[in-house]
């Protein structure tokens, strides 16, 4: 991170009247006594984001959209690893292109903004503004792909989309979000499918390495697949209130899309072909999750690896303030080589104001410079996962940040991991089922016949879907419902 | 860049018509004859953008928008240095927040694409797709900032703005287009006008060493400033055509959005006061600076800075095959260590075909790898600006490539310059002011009494317009167009 010429704005700008000490910490809802406010505490106090003055909006404020670039700036290098390029396509979809492929426009209608005048003419034909960009991209791809040397296309946009929403949460549902979306065509369906899976499995290590989010990969049901796809794949985490969150999906999308948009190719032995299609996207949602999976009572925790700042140095004055100071700078001034650092050295504010603020924003690594720490030429640390406090000589100061912020990101992703598993029942019978979800919720996996009957009902007794279909995972058993003969494992949740 | 593991899409991949090595090249309109044919063949040949299927939208092809992808990068880094951070505002602007500075609503209602319908329901308030943002982050701004601590608030956002445009043309006016727009808040006049002539500053360095795209900063007139600005500040480049762009523009707003959204800080003496803002922007119309500028009868000219490929491999082959092939895999894998290399090693097209096509592309550097150059251990380069030939030997391969594209790009820029000096005429009389605008057209650097009616006047009678007041230039002398006792020096053009 480029060290900023002059003072940059947003975080650690407190108003005075938080500036009292406790007040400030007791302003969080605890997370037990409720998650959801919880969640908007931590959202709003550590501005990450604040509601917009347009219904279901959201602005993403500095803090949050430095971690959402954080994000872009390592999944768009993993795409353009696995041979993907970026294109941006309009945002205004012609009602008549949208109408195209059924399922589509059945699944995608009762959430479409749209624009009926532009400057001072009714328009003759509606614009949606973009729910997803399958039918825009699926008309330009009829364009451009003519024959089998025209395939692969891998093609990724990252952009807005908006989806008029009823009920909102930062982040977790917004009527506008910020995502990507790959969009792929192939020679096969067997490359395609490959495809579908390839970035599926981008996701997941994007998830579970670089943002420590433990999840399970698989397959949607049919009736939790997206509009016009074939199959979906998704990767599904556990939230800290124990509900699912689905994280990323990537789609099979057959010839679907292909027929309905005409998209042909003359293939290699002189046939005109469909191609074969994958859709995939991940979206400002992720945000969210990483909040209620790795946040706690004192307010977010952040992975070192997205964090705006990994290292926040407050200094401790009091007596030496001037040498304090000094030393505290030249820990800033090293550590800036490598990490992204901030320091606090703001006069107004005590220490143990800026501990609390600092651990509210979910800076990974505290250091403390204090008189007795300058005396013993080190640093004092303090982790923000664990509250655990060590100490840094300065002669292996590079080394000494750098170990234990690797230790901070692996111990969230194993906290994460207990938690999850902790939070996941093998469960065989229905009424467990029932007492489970009225109790402490969490995932159940359980063996289902795959009829839509039973998938229904259990949603409708128990709020709980079908959040995956594990990958080769089949068991012998009775569904957990009905009891007829079942061989599929599903995961059930209540999801965001 | 990074190597792709899977066959990358779109450059290089024409179709089996297009084969014909003559009639490829005649595909594209010399300059002379129409440059607005010769201009739109470009684009669409050298697929850097395509038409919608969405009036006066295009799609921003992957070929131009890695163009946009680097120039983002690299002015993202130049904002972040110089203090300012990134969010993200929502898209729609309800119609009340828009109107409420006059000017502003005034100047950009008729270019406003309206939502109006949201799901099943009518909306009760119409929305405006954002054309810019003052207004919404406004809003925001009110709500954040109270104290003189909080200031200044230094933040830019990517985005997409929809202005509804009658006349479109690729990349220069689209009705959807990218850009940034950085919006501050500061304590006093001062600082605010010093925020906007460094943005003016940035831009300008930006546009010069980085796009080789020399520009004239200064002041717009009162008649063509930004609406709801109390200054504009602009930098104005000359296109092959003759005909000037705006390229980027930095306002110095005053007061006036603080007085309609009602932003005020409670400064250190007690008093409440309204903030002093500034915004500034930049967008894709750039893309299509670079077209103009740069470009000739072969098609695009980038400089190596935001070429997607700084270098093309093309391997000489007919006998030797194997080793052509061979030493061309070699040097092209040398080369991607420090630059972004394609080799075009595909057997179905010739290499003169290929040099045609990239040049078309317009690949800064051309290397050819032949038998002949095998036996002498060099390659063969030809710059894309002069088509001149030279010899590189392979020990020094790195450095010879890295000299030619420096090369290149001083020699863009210089071509760049040397046209515009020879088409800014210095003119004392309205006769010559008009023959000239009749005539080769460029710029017209002549004295403006600063009476409104005379510019309205000169626009009317030849289409130029005052593209801007240059910084620190007067003179004694007399009004271009009423003869009156003037001071003021500028320039006048036709203006994209």
């Amino acid at each position: 991170m480029a060290r900023a010429t002059r003072p940059v704005v947003l975080p650690g700008q407190m108003r005075e009247d938080d500036s009292v000490e406790k007040e400030f910490v007791k302003a969080i809802t605890p997370r037990a006594q409720d998650f959801s406010q919880w969640y908007v505490d931590v959202v709003l106090k550590a501005e990450l984001a604040d509601y917009a003055p347009v219904k279901g909006c959201i602005v993403f404020r500095p803090y949050g959209y430095a971690i959402w670039e954080r994000i872009q700036a390592e999944l768009d290098r993993r795409f353009k690893e696995t041979g993907h390029v970026n294109a941006y396509f309009p945002l205004f979809v012609p009602e008549s292109f949208f109408r195209r492929e059924a399922e589509h426009v059945a699944g995608f209608s009762p959430q479409v903004a749209w624009v009926t005048r532009g400057g001072d003419e009714d328009l003759a034909e509606r614009l949606a503004v973009r729910p997803t960009s399958e039918t825009v991209i699926g008309v330009m791809y009829s364009k451009w792909i003519q024959s089998y040397r025209d395939l692969p296309v891998l093609i990724n946009q990252w952009c807005n989309v908006v989806r008029w929403e009823k009920a909102t949460r930062p982040f977790i549902r917004t009527t506008e979000f910020l995502w990507q979306e790959g969009h792929t065509c192939h020679r096969t369906a067997e490359e395609a499918e490959e495809e579908a899976r390839r970035m599926l499995e981008v996701y997941r290590s994007f998830v579970e390495d670089y943002l420590a989010i433990p999840v399970i990969p698989g397959e949607k049901s049919a009736g939790e697949k997206f509009a016009g796809a074939v199959r979906t794949y998704t990767i599904e985490g556990l939230m800290g209130d124990c509900r699912a969150l689905q994280c990323a999906t990537s789609h099979f999308l057959g010839q679907n899309f292909a027929r309905s948009f005409d998209i042909k190719f003359l293939d290699e032995d002189g046939q005109l072909k469909y191609v074969w299609q994958t859709s995939w996207g991940i979206s400002t949602r992720i945000v969210g999750a990483l909040i209620m999976v790795h946040g706690d009572d004192r307010g977010l925790v952040l992975p070192p690896t997205v964090a705006p700042y990994q290292v926040v140095i407050v200094p401790i004055v009091g007596r030496d303030t001037e040498q304090v100071l000094a030393a505290s700078r030249e820990v800033a001034d090293r550590l800036r080589q490598r990490f992204r650092v901030r320091l606090d050295d703001r006069p107004e504010y005590s220490p143990g104001w800026k501990f609390n603020d600092w651990e509210m924003r979910g800076v990974p690594l505290r250091l403390e410079v204090g008189p007795r720490d300058l005396a013993a030429r080190q640093v004092t640390a303090a982790r923000r996962d664990t509250g655990e406090r060590t100490v840094v000589p300065m002669e292996r100061l590079e080394e000494g940040v750098a170990e234990l912020l690797e230790e901070v990101h692996r111990g969230l992703y194993r906290k994460a991991l207990q938690f999850r598993e902790a939070n996941t029942h093998r469960v065989h019978d229905f009424g467990t089922f029932k007492s489970i979800m009225e109790g402490p919720r969490g995932f159940i996996r359980a063996l289902w016949c795959e009829k839509p009957e039973c998938e229904e009902r259990i949603k409708q007794e128990t709020g709980a879907t079908i959040r995956c279909l594990p990958f080769g995972e089949q068991e012998e058993g009775t569904c957990v419902l009905c009891g007829e003969p079942a061989r599929q494992v599903a995961y059930f949740a209540r999801a965001y």
